[in-house]
């Protein structure tokens, strides 16, 4: 039983409102219970004592852990931020300039979003806004030669979501699933994190080889333009792929990630075009034309999977961020995002033009540059460097401050199939501009030169 | 074999250039091969005849799908946007005012987030952006007496995604979970859809009944405002939970989605802050506090689970969008936030007062309300109606411009348990200003009347 509020207002000096409201907190905190009329008493099992559990220094945590957590936990770790190399040229795939970002057309479209003011905050559709899978409905036929209704694009968070979502939707532990191999490795992680089995096949110069290809329920594949090796899926193989997908009744997951970088020929028609039957899902994303950090991909599914994506959206996240695709649905509706992607386009030609002279008359035929026709990258195998030297030769060249990328992530684990014996680097160029890219190459043949020498 | 260009050109009476552009893409498209030398011929496989499967009309989706994806189909379909009420007033619980959003603290911070342009453009900390752990630090233990290390707070696209991620990194199909009944239904479902059994633990007006727990792996509550009943966890049952927790090696999942909002007295402390063993998983929200279009959430993780976490989210989407974090990091950071928490709370504390007086003055004892002491919803019972008629009264009121909503899909499906026979209603106030609210009520009261006579 406690003092009355009087006679401890009393005794401390304070107020009796004080007392009052400081009673209340611990009543309303549940440290004091009080009955009708009577005086507050400190609430039953407060008074215990303390578990005697002390707080593990261990790092193991405790506690159950999921299958799926203990396969995250089997994965090769990422690099963190703290990997990143100080110096001065990064070759890092997947970066983008920032001079290249349209700051005053993405502020602007923001802007307007934010005061535009609907009725009410409140979540909104799971599979997008309207304007949105409108704007992207138009922009696929245009850009792409692609055909869906706006309910078929489903607006994630980046491909990683989608590829994250026809795993979890697609894939039980135990079923087979295909993946190219050397591929996406965030991909294979993707598939292989719900406990399916991700069978890697071969990938030539002309991508997946499709005349090979396993039972399975899924297969992941790049057409466009295969990552990392760079080759374009030929029309033939397309309709091999397809008509694998119908005989297994399995899925494909068109991973066009880079589509709209081609320099030398048009963009070449998507997978999904040619798809009757309903098979292919089909991958795109901002990440590669205005920026990583916006998180903003899409998914054109089948139409008899709409609704299923948008239920495991919405139990996933609810949503996509409203501005960001307000803002996006702006820029596409007006023509700035198609001007923009043409001017990115040109930069990167000319980012592109300048690595390829530079490799050549810096490294000449050191190396074998594959996988330039298309994209942000290239792939450089190094003539004289055995396999297993490419982690020796990225941590010297990281001293040197120049940031290299071995191509060995983008293998599947285990026994090596298919792959060249020398080592090799996944080379972007899009976040560089010339000189940083002269300068890294000039920086690559002295780190391979000292390498060479021991 | 093709024609040579040369003739072709000649025949079409276009130039040859025109030919050998419109070859290279047949070449680049797979549709034509070129061997050293010798013409163009059409590709292997192109010129077969096309597969005879015809688009499917069924509605029934061809391919194999996941029992992650065919337990999504069994659960409750959610409202669409369809279902919305086009009429006057929405009682809608989620629903924010517009007039509440700080537009321009908003603009600014994403402008300057915008006009900062890094160094280049990159994926991000998959955790989130430093500078927003540390704000979020700083935040929870002024705002809510809560200590972490930066690397323990996990930034999320709003709370559904952490529920999801702990979801799925602590539960395996056939394990069993605890969940307040009633409950949220989105956190049964994040916490089903993983294939574990669900268990129902009854609530009563002081939350969840902790001397029941079955044995399970995971328990989901809300204890500082149970959502939907309103009571508070006393300090007494938070140690029984805790003691559960540590007695079975299980995680609680402590849901603070309206913790800003208490009315009366101070904001309660979290179970986290008396968590000494690691079991506790904290997730907050700016939903309430800013919109719930925004899209951002945080967790603070047992220290020994942040990298399984941060691995988790970068497979799931990578990140959370940067622009949106580096401006909440700047708003937290200034003190912009939490002067925009206290107008809020006063606001919302000022609906909540109008809306109470208002169902007094006009439904009197014909409603029990219930949960007003804290959050941005009450519970409202209708004395005079029996709970199967739930539904039929939702749809007169729609027909008459009153959204409201029921009370029924918080309780686990199957036999109700500890459930009042009268139907009852979640009713949201934070997205209306004062005469929406006295119009809403006073329609409440018409198509109740109406409704009781027939």
């Amino acid at each position: 039983m406690l003092p009355s509020t009087r006679s401890l207002a009393v005794e401390w000096g304070v107020s009796r409102t004080t007392i009052t409201l400081a009673y209340e907190q611990l009543i309303a905190e549940g440290y004091l219970e009080v009955r009708q009329g009577a005086r507050a008493r400190v609430a039953q099992g407060v008074g215990a004592p303390r578990s005697p559990t002390k707080r593990q220094a261990s790092p193991t945590p405790p506690g159950h852990l999921s299958a799926f957590a203990r396969r995250l936990e089997g994965f090769v770790a990422p690099s963190s931020p703290a990997d990143r190399v100080p110096g001065v040229v990064d070759f890092r795939y997947g970066d983008l300039s920032v001079e290249d970002f349209p700051v005053l057309a993405w502020k602007k479209a923001i802007d307007s979003a934010l005061l535009r003011r609907p009725a009410r905050l409140r979540y909104g559709d799971p599979g997008g806004l309207p304007v949105l899978r409108d704007a992207l409905q138009g922009y696929l036929w245009r850009a792409r030669g692609l055909r869906c209704e706006p309910e078929q694009v489903i607006v994630v968070n980046g491909s990683q979501q989608g590829l994250d979502l026809c795993a979890r939707l697609l894939l039980d532990p135990g079923d087979r699933a295909v993946m190219e191999n050397p591929g996406y490795h965030l991909a294979r992680q993707a598939l292989g994190a719900t406990g399916a089995e991700v069978l890697p096949v071969a990938v030539d110069d002309d991508g997946l080889r499709t005349a090979d290809l396993p039972p399975a329920r899924l297969a992941f594949v790049t057409p466009s333009h295969q990552f990392p090796l760079g080759g374009v899926l030929p029309a033939g193989r397309r309709r091999e792929l397809l008509a694998w997908a119908q005989h297994h009744d399995a899925h494909v997951i068109e991973d066009d990630y880079d589509g709209e970088y081609r320099y030398d020929i048009s963009p070449i028609p998507s997978l999904l075009s040619m798809d009757e039957a309903g098979r292919v899902i089909y991958l795109g994303t901002v990440s590669k034309t205005l920026s990583p950090t916006l998180r903003l991909g899409y998914l054109v599914v089948p139409p008899g999977l709409s609704h299923l994506f948008s239920r495991a959206k919405r139990l996933t996240d609810r949503h996509t961020p409203g501005l960001e695709q307000e803002a996006l649905a702006t820029l596409i509706a007006s023509g700035a995002y198609e001007r923009h992607v043409r001017r990115a386009r040109r930069r990167n030609g000319e980012r592109r033009a300048i690595l390829l002279s530079a490799l050549a008359a810096t490294l000449g035929d050191t190396v074998t540059v594959i996988g330039a026709e298309a994209g942000l990258h290239v792939v450089v195998w190094l003539n004289g460097l055995a396999r297993d030297q490419e982690g020796a030769l990225i941590a010297r060249a990281r001293d040197a401050g120049l940031g290299i990328h071995p191509i060995t992530p983008s293998y599947a684990p285990g026994p090596p199939m298919n792959r060249p014996e020398m080592a090799g680097l996944v080379m972007g160029y899009a976040g560089l501009d010339a000189p940083a890219i002269e300068r890294g190459t000039r920086l690559l043949r002295d780190v391979l030169r000292d390498f060479v020498r021991g």
